[in-house]
Formats: C-alpha cells, structure tokens, sequence
C-alpha cells in the first residue's frame, strides 16, 4: 500500500517510514450531534456516546458502553474499525486519549485518558458557550509540556458532528471562500439542516468579537485545544501528524487566525496532515482548497486504500462516499503504509471485525 | 492472530499492544530431571543440558553445547523452538539470561548473563538442599534494582522436571485444592513416578517449618528465586508478564504464602501471566483453578495458537498435548499476537529450524 502526496513534498511522510508513533484520539461531545440529520457518525440519539465507543473500541476491541459498535442508521460502522485493525498489523506503540468533554468516560484500564476539566460543549445554534481562551490555554500548555517516547505523534479526533462545527468555525473566522468546501459523515451532505444550523450559529457572532469570542460560540473543544496543541508543541522538536479530514483543516484554519491576530509565526515542517482517500477525492468537499487558504505551507497526504477488494456491501458505502473518515482512519492508513502494511490485510482485518 | 483472556480483562494486553520488551529467561536445573521417567523436556540421560540449549537456541538459532536441539525421546523439540521463531518474526528488544544454576554454561557472547552464584538443586525426593532464603533474597534484589530500558518485561523458564517441583512446592505450602491442576510435559502426566517422587520430598517436611526451610527441601531455584524478583519489582513501575503454565503460578502460589506470612501486599496490577493454548486447554491440568487459589487477582492470557495447519506431525504432537509450554513460548506467542504476526507465518518458521 502507498500514500499520495495532496500537498507539498512526500519527505516528511518518507522520514517518518519505520518510526513507530504514539496515537492520541481527541475525544468531545458538541450537543450540535443531537440536532436530528445532522449527522451519521453515530447511533440516533446516542451520538453522545460515540467518541466514548470508538475510545473502547480502538483501545480493547469490545464496546463496555453498549452492546455494539456504533454504526451510522444505514449500518455502517464508524472509521475506528480502519484505526483498530490497522493497530492489530501494525501496532502504535502508545494510544492515549484526550478528554476534551466526554459524556460518558470509556471503560478502559491502563490507557492514559488526559483529562483537562472539559465539558460537552453547546449546539452551535444555541451557542456553544465554550470558554475558547481557556481551552485553548489548556491546549496550548499540553502542548508546551507535550513529553513522549515515541518518534512523533498521530493526532485524530472523535466527534460527531464535527464537520458542521468545523465549517462554523471556518465561516466565523472569515474564511469565506471555504463555504464549499467542508466534508460530511453523509454522501450527500445535508445542506438545509447545516445550513439553518449555521445560520443560527452565525448570527451569534459579529465583527467586534475576538477570535476567541467567535470560537466560544460556534466552534467545539476539539478544534480549539488542538489549535492551543499544535502552538504549544512549536516549543518542542515534536512531529506531529493531523490525522483527520475538513475538521483537521479547521484546526488549521484556527492556528492561521490566531497567528494573524497574534503576529506569531509557525514552523510548519513539523507537522503533516493524513487523511482518507474518501476525503481526499471527494466531490463534495475539498480539502486542498481549504489547505492552501492557509497563509503557511502544510505537507498533506492520503492512503491509497479503500474497499473495492471487500466482500462486504456495507464496507464498499465507503467507496461510494459515506463516513469517509474519522478516529483517524486516515492517518493510520498512512502509517500503516509506511510501516509496510497491505491493503488486503487491512480489508480482512476490518471485515474479520463486523463478522464478514 | 489473537490472544484470549483465561482470568482478568483484556486492558493489560491490550495496552502492551505494539511495546517492545525484554525477555528474560531464567535458566535452572533440578537434578530432580536426573530420575527416570520424570519429565520428557530433553534428551534422557542429558537432561541437565536442557537449560544450556535452550539459551543458545533462543539467543543465536545454534545449540554449541550438542550436537542437535534437545528433543524428547518422542522426537517432540523444545517449545523453545516457538519462541526463537517469534524472535524471529517480532524480535524481542532484548534477551537476557538469569543463570538460577546452569550445569553447563551457554557458549553465548554478547548476550547478557544475570549471575547470582545459584547452583543447581538437588533432586528434591532426596532433599533440593536450597538455601531458599537466600536465593530469595538474590531474587528481591535483583527486582528492587531492576532496570530495563524496555516497556515491559517477560518472564520465562527452562528448567526439566519443573512442574514435579512446581507441584511439590504447592502441595508443601499447604495449597491441598490445587493436588490435580499441575501439568506435566508428558500428554499423560506419569503419575506413579511423580507421586512417589513427590511423596518422598513431602515426608521431609512438617509443619514446624517456616515458609523458606520447606522450599530448600521441595522446591526448585526457579520458583524461589522469581517469587523474590517479583516482589522486588513491586518497586519500581515496571510491568512484568509471566509466560509459563502452572511453573508459573507455582512462583504466583510462593508469593502468596509469603505475602501471607510476612502481612505484605501486591499490586497485582502490573503483573499478568500468558500460557499456551495448549496448556490453556489441557485436560490433565487446570490452570486457572491455581490463579483463582491466590488472594490476590492476576490476569491470565493464552495465544490462539496451535500447529493444525503444519506439515509436520512431530509438531502436531503439540496439539495432542505433549511438551505444552516452556522456554515462555505462550507469552512469546501473545507478544507475536499484540506485535501483528500472523499464526501461518509462526507455523512456517517453526517448520524451517526442523527442515520441514
């Protein structure tokens, strides 16, 4: 299996070939999930409970929270089947989790869950109320102190509804030219529940807030304290890897607003940003668009993985361009081809998980 | 491949996934193995040369101190092979030796020898002649000042005759429940040799003795000297899987006593133990009903690992029960399963070190 290069060149993926990574999974709950049809990455309401699945999930390979893997109501499973198969092949030598307001804490022994005194934040519509300059502190310190073992860091996120808040957050920091460009759980992204939904939330903000202002409305946790980690680790010599989608875009998005307001500079050949081949080609969304509304240079690559070979019909709603990513599916799928995977064993091994 | 949880959750695994470790392998003699008929782990007559082969196979795929690989006079080779194949497939990041009495020196450079100034022990019908205090003592030490510079460590042992002595030391610390739950390196345990070997070693002791004066008559410096390195251990953070069959909760029952003697506690949470499948199964032993003897709780594992897919019936004789376990080939096996090898490819590299 290879990985593709979407922006810049493939040396910082090729460095990184062979070096084992410790995975971080950014875990929030935006009530903006409970908004119905807002979004597929979870059971009908139950979304709350999905980042505390896919946690238990990555981690042990059973659901204590539940009786079953969170599914989308067409039944397909959640991207943390790419994630945990790829880790069963080709081991991460660490997973932690980052509490960014779980609902319900996963039921794991030994696995180091970093908690930062983070609630669940508001649906967008409503205000989210988040405390957007602590948060991102929070963020901002984990990075400063950010210690590990490993070569470099995969960073994913689990959280439903998290394409909607991403694009909030793009549009509230005045990223206009990005309206087209956010992904969603669904092929077809719903456009008329979004909308309003954005609508709503935009509507709460006005040119005299601050960034950070802006954000406690419409943006989620995850975003904002990955923004605060991406800054802090600049005063290490840390690698880090962006595994996700449009919402990893944002944080980005957010990094590069904070660094106008702020004067501040970045150095951005520590960091990557992995995802999906679904995301990546796309025809609903576009990733690079948003990559290069950045006024750094980010590297960003994808896997050349999907599930044309699978026997499994609910496997191949991939292809056709539902979930496409999530829990970092498409970091690991990088990482799993830099660290000599086949994409055959990973198609068995995510099969092997649902029973095909 | 996978692992299954015979005791416990599946968290402490589950957490090692992907982590290298050291594996140590305490390497003894009993001259208990001298008694015909006793055990089949090695060549009759050479039974001493055991520990000795075992160590060079492990370290270099080469037996510098005979002609050939100890087999049993079946023809059945050391379960050592198994865990070489894993060193093999998943290199361990280290392997030392802890010399708890060799008769013959490995013919090893390079490699790291614990020595502790441990003889062999004496055939135990005739009295072990342990000092057990202080082989215990060497034991605790060594645990107290142990450093690794891996994330774990493995536990294992090489020492024939092991589960007579395994069994003489329960039954002599009073765990009368545990009478029919030890295995044997034979499919059918030969009983009439071993009780009366174990009868004999019974009747020198009574029950004026203290703990340390009836394992210097019944026990063996396997048992004494891990019941001191674990406890030690206990203070430092280090994790520490015990990869044996009922050997190893022998050394389990002993810490116990001890603990029980002296008013002690255990964190038994960095602790866990892994078997073989086939010890896991065994009919004529019990495993679990020994683990569940103990005051505290530990968590046991077994690879789902056999030889029904091999070539080779000499192998499959595994299945059918002889030989089971040694040389930690279970916990080698599990360390395989959480570092992504596959059960064929095990199979394969077994089958090559005996020319099939």
């Amino acid at each position: 299996m290879n990985f593709n290069t979407i922006l810049g060149k493939k040396d910082f993926m090729e460095f990184l070939r062979g070096k084992k990574a410790t995975f971080l999974l950014s875990c929030s709950v935006t009530k903006t999930a409970d908004i119905e049809g807002i979004s597929q990455a979870g059971i009908p309401g139950k979304m709350h409970l999905t980042p505390t699945l896919d946690a238990e999930f990555l981690a042990i390979k059973e659901v204590r929270s539940l009786d079953d893997i969170a599914t989308t109501s067409k039944g397909i499973p959640t991207p943390g089947l790419i994630t945990r198969a790829v880790h069963e092949i080709k081991p991460f030598e660490n997973i932690e989790f980052l509490n960014l307001g779980f609902e319900v804490m996963p039921k794991i022994d030994y696995f180091k869950i970093h908690n930062f005194d983070i609630k669940p934040s508001n649906r967008i519509d409503e205000s989210a109320k988040i405390d957007a300059m602590a948060i991102f502190q929070k963020g901002l310190e984990f990075g400063q102190n950010y210690k590990s073992s490993s070569k470099y860091t995969i960073l994913a996120e689990t959280i439903p509804a998290g394409t909607t808040t991403a694009k909030a957050t793009a549009m509230a920091l005045g990223y206009e030219e990005c309206e087209e460009y956010f992904a969603s759980s669904f092929k077809k992204t719903p456009n008329a529940i979004r909308d309003k939904v954005l609508k709503s939330a935009l509507y709460k903000i006005d040119n005299s807030m601050d960034i950070f202002q802006k954000l406690s409305i419409v943006s989620d946790n995850m975003i904002v304290f990955n923004a605060g980690f991406i800054l802090g680790l600049q005063s290490t010599n840390h690698k880090l890897v962006l595994a996700g989608g449009t919402q990893m875009a944002a944080v980005l998005l957010t990094v590069n607003s904070i660094l106008k307001t702020m004067g501040g500079e970045i150095d951005s050949s520590k960091l990557a940003l992995c995802t999906t081949k679904w995301i990546a080609e796309d025809e609903n969304s576009n990733i690079e668009a948003i990559l290069k509304s950045l006024d750094f240079k980010i590297a960003a690559y994808y896997a050349e993985f999907d599930f044309s070979t699978s026997k499994s019909e609910v496997l191949k709603l991939y292809d056709k361009g539902e979930a496409k990513e999530g829990v970092g599916a498409g970091g690991a799928l990088v990482y799993a081809a830099i660290n000599g995977a086949s994409k055959g064993e990973i198609v068995k091994k995510v099969e092997s998980f649902i029973g095909v």
